[in-house]
């Protein structure tokens, strides 16, 4: 089953309402298949209930749309307004963020019902057409929900990482792709000084502007990601057991967490498996690398004699090749990164995040936006780093050239590999 | 719903399958009203899921019972053994306690057709008569299993607790007991050498015997628990404020913890409310103060010009009065403490736990039994202090004189409340 | 260079004023050649920096003695109120016990000017006698001071054992006693009604009494402490690797604290050494094992088929052989355990402190004092175990057959061993 | 006495040989008035003890010149290379840093002796001239010992402001400069292409290199650091108390730690003061705000209407005025930052550390040098932010334009404050 329409996309051709329809119900199709105690327990901190990415993302059009736009709205539950808020400080008080699995009630089944009260009177809203400032706040809303369709992925892939169970997500059919990755290569970029950011148009986050000057000395890139092949000759050549190319702050987490693979992979018998959204895998030698921290994709990078690229190179090469933005996202309905074969870059979008040396931080002249929708980006531009391209997790129509994802460097819990780059 | 019969007296008299029969029948009636999820999460790490206790249990009768005693019993699912051991070294690795909340599957479902499956092996078992031995072990585990049938009690109420919608797990039906608590008295004991432990004959944990000589001094223990309204002229006198009548320990986890009142009570509007089985309910001021700690307890004896009794003071108290082993236990459906009401030494049995002064260790002559089975109760031995009488969350006919519960001075989840006691 | 004097003998003798001195005396020679710095840092939070000790227990005459009992006594420096009261929440705020070690001021040669000017004011006011109460209150005084001369050894130890350096504290001169320790063997007692606690009469801290009586089964105890020997043999045969012996508790923490052999214990080349006050040294085999908390001596009792007295037990043995109070406390010098060898009940007092099986609990009729000074020991009475007998380290006329010295569960930086019982 | 002299001046003017002797007699003069427990105490684990600074310091000559450069050195003595090894992993093993407070020996006069050694076979090693390659590594030793000469007076003044009595440092003695602070204002700077870094020629640690290009947008940067008057409104409106300002990283740090003032800051009586080099003083309302996180100096930035200066608007605006590198540094003797007045851009060097919003991160074409001196700033890049320009407790001459200091965005205990910065 394919994951995710682009909203902005449908918005222009068929309207809003299709858009909005067909964003809601793909994050009803990934819920699929989970039982109300799935949907439940949150695995980690830095992790949300399926349940709870369901209801938030409802709660954010209840909130901001239904409320504010929709006269004579009735919120389905006060409630919720306490329980779903995110990280809305000027919204008010909220359900503290590690006790959201502690939610039993309400129920999935509720949580449903709640969608659909709301998708009843979004409906009726968006039948009569909608003011600019509007239509911009539900193009909001449903990118939104799908970061969080994302974040569904990444978090129930945690969950039943931890089970003894290993149970399988999907079902483990076979790979759709198959075969060996393009051998390493590398592509020259002559630098100079060159645009980057969002150019004003489509749909994009604030964060993503503005568009700006940069001055790039030139560089390389590789043309596609490491391998996991590669990634074995790191872990066979010490690499987690020798402090030499770690960042201060990298090694110390390795001490800390005691890192010996890429997140979920396990040796048996003298072979790695991992954990995937279809269930306990073999790792595949070819596929591109994923589960691992910004820490760990340095260290390879400084091992490999190479660097990771800053986020203008990325930029810059990614829009430099036309590439289009296509590749295995969560459409494919694959669901874990693919070897990536062919000519030229490949592999830009779709398969794994590829972690940059690029601190997430304002573009010159960024200005976050005015109340609760100023709180999206801005207040997280600090200790994080720019992951670009996306990921097997990321809906399809999703991602942009100009895309800004960031994480700390020390988390691995998405589907996050590198691509190298060098000075030229 | 009456929860818990007595399975010592109902194998004597109707013999052990139908004991066997009624103790299941009890625990699948706790778990109705429960959906998957509400089984399924962890609310702390002292606490267990609704659905792994439902399990373990189960896997008690399969483990110790049919895979030893009943030739050709297949095990239901051979992933079990890892999953629901509790913590049996004896028996081989387990999943770690902690880690409890992360088993969304199996779903409540698939473990109530575990026990099914384990019932009907234990049906054909039990039908053919039963050895001695497999008898001593029958009834063993038809008592672990209504331990089991409180803490499944105690951390369903904890677990509801946490939630800022306060579930009822029953319906706030009215109070079956109203009425005043009777005016504090004494009842004065000589002392002198007595007995205490189990005298054999019917069942008892293997911490309760042997019976063993214990030089008592004069000693005067209250008519009844302390009340609520006694509590909160504590609160209202600085008990929580000044470290005078603490225990170092106790002060020191007092303030760490912030406590200021007994776990789940909040003041509003100038009125003491609190969580309980049945909902939020205001607190009943007669009624026995409930969920404090040994070191609350032991501080508040002190600040009444008191102290604790000991363990053997309580037996002592108990078996003197001849008191029938009669309360408000969870047999009367209550589901929370009720005003002791009456002459004499009254409410030993039932409402809430009594902390005594007494460290929980092995009484004189105390061997812990061999194999896996001998973990029971000896190496909880440190550390731990003896509640004596049970409360409204013990099943009915699971209380004895002799019985000894115990936990962390700390501790204030379980239906626990005090005894007055001073030195004649 | 002998440390300690009894001070309670010393009264009857000689008079109050000259065992003041003489504990005092002994107080300064433990100091001798320490720097300021090793007298001012602060190993871990459980240990006090020397000059703290030092401090202490003048603050303690200056705060309840002379400010008390001397008129116009001016104290040394105000602030020190703040400084170096320990616990005592009655007296006021205070400076919090993990910060200790940052008081780099008052330097080593300010505390000793402020021994020598309480001091002074004590000679006044001891020199034209002292009445009852005072003279209780300096009797105290002093046994405070000995149990801080004890600390001040331990908490040195620890700080030094920190150092890859390894100081020594004392020379390491050779040995003054050698040679094999005595083979095992048992002594029975038939118990019955005995008593135990102090009888009055001379000193003793209030959680000594009151006297009272307790019933014993038959029991036996074994003639000496357990050795080194003995120990190495637990480990090679796995003590330290399987739960099957330990209290939960104490595996528990075995395990978090990584413990394989007592503190302070290293192999080196297949061999054991250990930190001493005496510098690095070789394991003596035939020496009491030391430094070793109450789970392990509980795991080892269990190993060996036996368990711990409980200090009834280790009382009524003590008291029934007549035994002097002597032994290799630290009036001999060593300054660590020595081989325990001759006929009967031997080294019950000095070389180790020796674990019980009894939780630290107040004897029946048990009162603290009133006021600051009844905080020296009744707020303890939870968490803790009763050790017996003294140690190396124990100020010579400082034990008694009625000491209860107490400390954690856990805890292993004491000289504390243990010696075996078992069910007669 | 002034703290500093220029080694990179003094070598080109009057040789190497005395810029060492100089760089190394302001060390020992830092030492003076601290006593051996002064030297040895480490008040947290951010800090080291003011007698590891100097054997530090002492080590990277023995270790990195010495050894290599001096035929037939012999080391003082061969245990320290373990000790004062600070985080070179390539040199082996060494003494965990948050344990360096615990090594009471050697004693701050061994260390005395240690400096004199090793200054002893510098000076002969220097007699005889140097070459480039041995010059270059007593050069970076003499800025490395002049780094740890600012550190050691941030971290004696962390410990001393740990003590309740507040030790001064050096002497309360009357202000060197007193007055008004110049009224905010605005200097705008052009930007487009321009170029930051080091040019080459004089020392420059590696991180400051290469020069490069840089894009800038106009912008404005203020004339003078914010004040603490300006900093007590931003507290008076509430600053600490609404998260509407903060970074979602920031916001979390506030609340775990309580800030509500800048560290050391506390009201007495409606006032603050505030520890300082010379005791515990009333804070001066035009003086430059100090010892705050770049959490807190961005938040303030925010509540103002500005922000942060990026790295290379600091760098521009500083290059652009032609300013001298003077300014209220170590060498004045001050030791807490002063009121600026004056003209245009003012005390851009000296007086506190100015805070970038610029992630402290490798500059186009860095290479970190072989071996363990390529430890020395590379492995730092991520998680740290640069501040810029110098304070009151750097080294005379030890500033420059390119100069990249750079910390942890919480932490407080260096002499940090923060210049404004908006869009022109």
């Amino acid at each position: 089953m394919p994951i995710g329409t682009h909203p902005g996309h449908e918005n222009e051709e068929t309207g809003l309402k299709s858009s909005f329809e067909r964003v809601r119900a793909t994050s009803l199709a990934l819920a699929e298949g989970l039982s109300d105690a799935d949907a439940t327990v949150q695995s980690m901190e830095d992790a949300s209930p399926a349940k709870w990415h369901l209801a938030h993302v409802t709660w954010f059009f209840e909130r901001f749309v239904l409320c504010e736009h929709l006269p004579g709205y009735s919120p389905f539950d006060e409630r919720y307004d306490y329980l779903f808020n995110s990280y809305y400080d000027a919204v008010g008080d909220r359900h503290p963020r590690p006790r959201r699995g502690l939610l039993t009630r309400p129920a999935l089944d509720d949580v449903l019902a709640y969608r659909a009260h709301v998708d009843r009177a979004m409906g009726s809203l968006l039948s009569g057409g909608a003011s600019d400032a509007l239509s911009r706040l539900v193009i909001l809303g449903l990118h939104h929900e799908q970061q969080h369709q994302e974040l569904f992925l990444t978090d129930i892939l945690h969950l039943f990482a931890q089970s003894p169970l290993k149970p399988a997500f999907r079902a483990p059919e076979p790979r759709l792709m198959k075969g060996a990755a393009a051998p390493l290569a590398w592509t020259r970029f002559d630098g100079g000084l060159v645009e980057i950011g969002h150019t004003g148009g489509e749909f994009a986050f604030d964060c993503e502007g503005p568009r700006h000057k940069v001055w790039l000395e030139p560089f390389e890139i590789a043309n596609r990601a490491v391998t996991n092949e590669e990634w074995m000759e790191f872990i066979a050549d010490g690499g987690y057991e020798r402090s030499d190319h770690w960042l201060s702050d990298g090694w110390a987490m390795c001490l800390a967490e005691g890192w010996n693979a890429p997140l979920y992979w396990r040796k048996e018998d003298g072979e790695w498996s991992t954990m995937t959204l279809r269930g306990w895998q073999p790792v595949d030698p070819q596929a591109p690398v994923c589960h691992v921290s910004q820490y760990e994709a340095d260290a390879y990078a400084s091992w490999a004699g190479a660097r990771l690229p800053s986020e203008a190179e990325w930029e810059t090469a990614a829009a430099g090749t036309g590439a289009r933005l296509e590749g295995n996202d969560a459409g494919t309905g694959r669901l874990s990164p693919a070897p990536q074969a062919g000519k030229g870059l490949i592999g830009l979008f779709g398969d794994v995040w590829e972690w940059t040396q690029s601190a997430y931080s304002p573009y010159p002249g960024f200005e976050a936006e005015e109340g609760a929708i100023g709180e999206y980006n801005g207040k997280f531009m600090s200790g994080q780093y720019v992951l670009r391209g996306g990921a097997c997790s990321t809906p399809a129509g999703h991602i942009r050239t100009t895309y800004r994802n960031f994480f700390h460097p020390g988390k691995r819990w998405q589907f996050s590999g590198l691509r190298l780059a060098r000075n030229a």
